[in-house]
């Protein structure tokens, strides 16, 4: 049998379901083929089915061996996931008395690029080495809701306005998150949430009374679908952050004991790593979590990184202090802004700090709710991604329109608004169509992502990032100044081609060619670039 | 015979012509009346003639006696000057022989409040009391322009937008500021300015060659005419923010020895310092003037103190670096941001790092011009004025609309553009009509000026600046923010009426009154502000 490159090979069994199969029985298998050999955890489904999975990383032939802690039987039925599951064919290649086995890797399907790494230091690219530009969105609890606000959801995102989106594993307790979540991740009840209004829900966090949870017997159902809407968004093309961890609770999922994390993220590693587009986001604002000390979050990544074997990117996202992200298990900085004026206006500063991919994934969100965190406009927005743009960084995408929320809802009070932000649904703002416009530019540069260029005070210039003095290729952004020419100093027998690029109008328009000492004429208006293109 | 409070009593005097009287002769007068015993230097004003000039803060009798080094006799033709001259009076109440004489201070004139000083630590306050809340522009060299142009310049300040310009006393050498002043300070002749082009400008810097200037003999109708425009300003009642010293330079006079520093102070201020509306600003960008160190600054401030009877505000302004604020000598805080970003946000940590009144006089200006100091739109400059105000400090304008000014100049260069900032004119801006409206808001604060309030971290909200806790006055400033309502929690049995304040329309809306845990709404649009007044 064969399956794509990046695919998963999912082998399915049947064993015990007595006691209790998450503690009491395991699974694995050790996969070798061109890139080597590869240990993976399997992961107990529910109903006495376990189940083994393999992303490969490389075309060609692969041989496998299980192991388990209980005789293993082979199903032939395919689980009811959305990912490609080849489980009919393999009983073909499948030696039942020793579990070993054999495949093929075809050539990766139109489109398919693979995980995406850290390129250059400060930029990411997918495993076939074609660049991967995050410009990402936050809809923390999307998958939790209803199915038609997520089918909703994946329509607008099927818009391509991102190419990334945060998520959670736990549901969302929080203003304007208070209803029930369509499943919980553990077996267990919920406190009765019919107490709860916008005003008193802050009384009510952490491991509020009347939750029943065992932690040690997870509900495979829940994190069935998020598997589901992670393929749903790998076929679209867009990564999935997942948070692992949050805050903002009322369950006690943000207050579990240390071993119960780490059993949680042993189960999650071995359900989710072979989706080539996972994430790991260890917390959205991890300064928040007090239950949490530095050296749990230390053995939280620790563990993730021992348990997926694809070594999928890591990040741990702040309220105020920012987490170390130097710590050499942090992939790429992931950021929330300190300041409400300046936010990706550091992004050089960062990537000095913390030597990796800056991502500033929280920078206030278009919209008009009361907090200064969640309505900005769609100029200020897109403005931001600019500014991380052409530093050299990254920014992150959030829309939180409470007028349009009720105007479609018809809610009367805080509990049922729908808000990209938390639940997915419609977007109302004018930045998506601008950052899909954004994404496209960052895709023509040329060589490895931008860097910032040191020049004179007031310029935001932008390089490929390579080593200089030189460059063929520049991108300068304005910004909210307004000028209506700049001077260059083009040196002698070079000439550049020049494009004013209205990021907000989203138009691109050849201007002509330039050398010598010169002044480039400009519109005089906000939100301009200005790309250059060394022609001879 | 009788002036009226914070006029200038003013003698004129016959003396010697030969040799330099500005430096071999001198005359002063001694005054007493209620505020004490003052005593003044006289200036030698050119044709033998000498003036003594006198501001009584006070209403009564007043007494003088006039000393100099020559036989001075009292003229009762009054100078060719526009300040209030009441020398045809004077004889009558003057003994020629022993150069005395009195007068008597009636109440001052209708909208006269005197010379303008620190009160409450961080803000200002006119001599009578009256509150003074500076909203200044810079117009450089407004005043050596030809006469149609400076006349446009009082029309457009007759507007009421400002209270307060920044101008200087030397001429401007600088980028769209290359053609000769309608007058020069000192006697002597300017380099040939018909070799410069906006391209080669910059290198004639300083002393160039080709000047030829006697630093020991002023030229009294370049002084003559700057206190004619002070006066006509404070006909206006706007303040002459007078700039002593700049960078801008192709004469040599930034680069005059300390000696001759000092001796171009001694004259300033015999000649001006009885102009009410007088402040003195010691530099524009201090920090450019490389020939001048830390310690000769510290002497000219000396110099001023020591020579200014009237103890007139005093300031001095920063390209980089700020000069150290605390120093006794300085009276507040005139400030160019450093951060591109960031400008007026920074007034509160201005506020605790100077413990002084805050002025950010360089913020970037109103305009479309090449450079990021120069090309933000209307809706920035009003947003960084009110960013300013609620935190307890004061913004400056400015304007460098390049279009326009090429519009109805028809030039073909740079050199005959008329810029705002430089040359004065018309103003073409958006933002002028909103920092009148602003002006008119601060002058409706209850109390000493405003502080901010430390509240949660997302709001910008001031309170009247006296110690809390209690306020019976707010003023929220939400900026680039645009929530559609905010939360309060109103004390029980406080009740506040509400005022939404759109700054950029220039509207007042009443929107009624609140009490206890409520809701405000707001209108979910940048630059908003929310004013809230104790009625119970």
């Amino acid at each position: 049998m064969s399956i794509r490159r990046w695919e998963i090979f999912e082998l399915t069994f049947t064993g015990p379901k007595e006691g209790n199969p998450f503690e009491e029985q395991s699974i694995g298998a050790t996969f070798s083929g061109p890139e080597g050999t590869k240990a993976v955890h399997g992961f107990y489904d529910g109903d006495g089915v376990y189940k083994v999975r393999f992303m490969p990383a490389e075309e060609g032939t692969y041989t496998y061996e299980v192991h388990s802690s209980f005789p293993a039987v082979l199903q032939n039925a395919a689980h009811d996931t959305a990912v490609h599951n080849a489980a009919a064919d393999h009983a073909a290649d499948f030696d039942a008395a020793s579990l070993t086995g054999t495949f093929t890797v075809l050539p990766a399907a139109e489109g398919v690029h693979g995980p995406v790494r850290v390129t250059n230091k400060y930029h990411f690219a997918y495993a076939d080495g074609t660049m991967y530009y995050p410009v990402g969105t936050t809809c923390y609890v999307w998958a939790f809701q209803n199915e038609a606000l997520q089918e909703q959801t994946l329509k607008t995102l099927s818009e391509g306005y991102f190419n990334k989106i945060r998520f959670c594993v736990f549901p969302k307790h929080y203003v304007y998150n208070l209803h029930e979540p369509i499943s919980y991740p553990y077996e267990g009840t919920p406190m009765d949430s019919s107490v709860l209004t916008p005003e008193n829900f802050n009384n009510y966090n952490g491991m509020a009374d009347g939750n029943s949870w065992n932690f040690r017997r997870f509900n495979p159902a829940h994190f069935r679908h998020i598997e589901e809407s992670i393929a749903k968004l790998g076929a679209l093309g867009i990564e999935a952050d997942l948070i692992l961890f949050h805050p903002y609770d009322r369950w006690g999922f943000s207050e579990m004991s240390h071993e119960d994390d780490l059993f949680y993220l042993r189960y999650l590693t071995a359900r989710f790593s072979a989706f080539r587009n996972v994430w790991w986001s260890f917390a959205n604002e991890y300064d928040l979590m007090k239950a949490k000390s530095h050296a749990d979050w230390q053995e939280l990544g620790a563990c993730v990184v021992e348990n997926d074997p694809y070594d999928h990117l890591r990040s741990i996202h702040n309220c105020i202090e920012f987490y170390d992200h130097t710590e050499p298990w942090i992939t790429h900085a992931c950021i929330q802004r300190q300041d409400l004026y300046r936010t990706t206006e550091y992004t050089n500063e960062w990537r000095e700090r913390f030597g990796k991919p800056i991502i500033a994934d929280e920078i206030s969100y278009e919209g008009d709710i009361q907090y200064a965190w969640g309505n900005i406009s769609g100029q200020e927005m897109t403005r931001r991604f600019w500014e991380a743009a052409v530093r050299g960084g990254y920014a992150g995408h959030g829309e939180t329109f409470l007028g349009h929320s009720q105007e479609n809802t018809g809610a009367p009070d805080c509990l049922e608004n729908v808000l990209w932000w938390s639940h997915g649904g419609k977007l109302y703002g004018d930045c998506p169509a601008r950052l899909r416009f954004l994404q496209q530019i960052l895709k023509e540069t040329p060589g490895p992502g931008l860097k910032r260029l040191d020049r004179e005070w007031d310029d935001s210039a932008a390089v490929p990032d390579v080593p200089g003095p030189v460059y063929d290729y520049y991108l300068f952004y304005f910004g909210f100044f307004r000028p209506s020419f700049r001077e260059f100093d083009i040196p002698e027998g070079v000439v550049f081609e020049a494009e004013v690029i209205d990021t907000w109008e989203m138009t691109v328009k050849n201007i002509g060619r330039f050398t010598g000492k010169c002044c480039i004429p400009l519109p005089g208006k906000e939100y301009m670039a200005l790309r250059l293109k060394k022609v001879q």
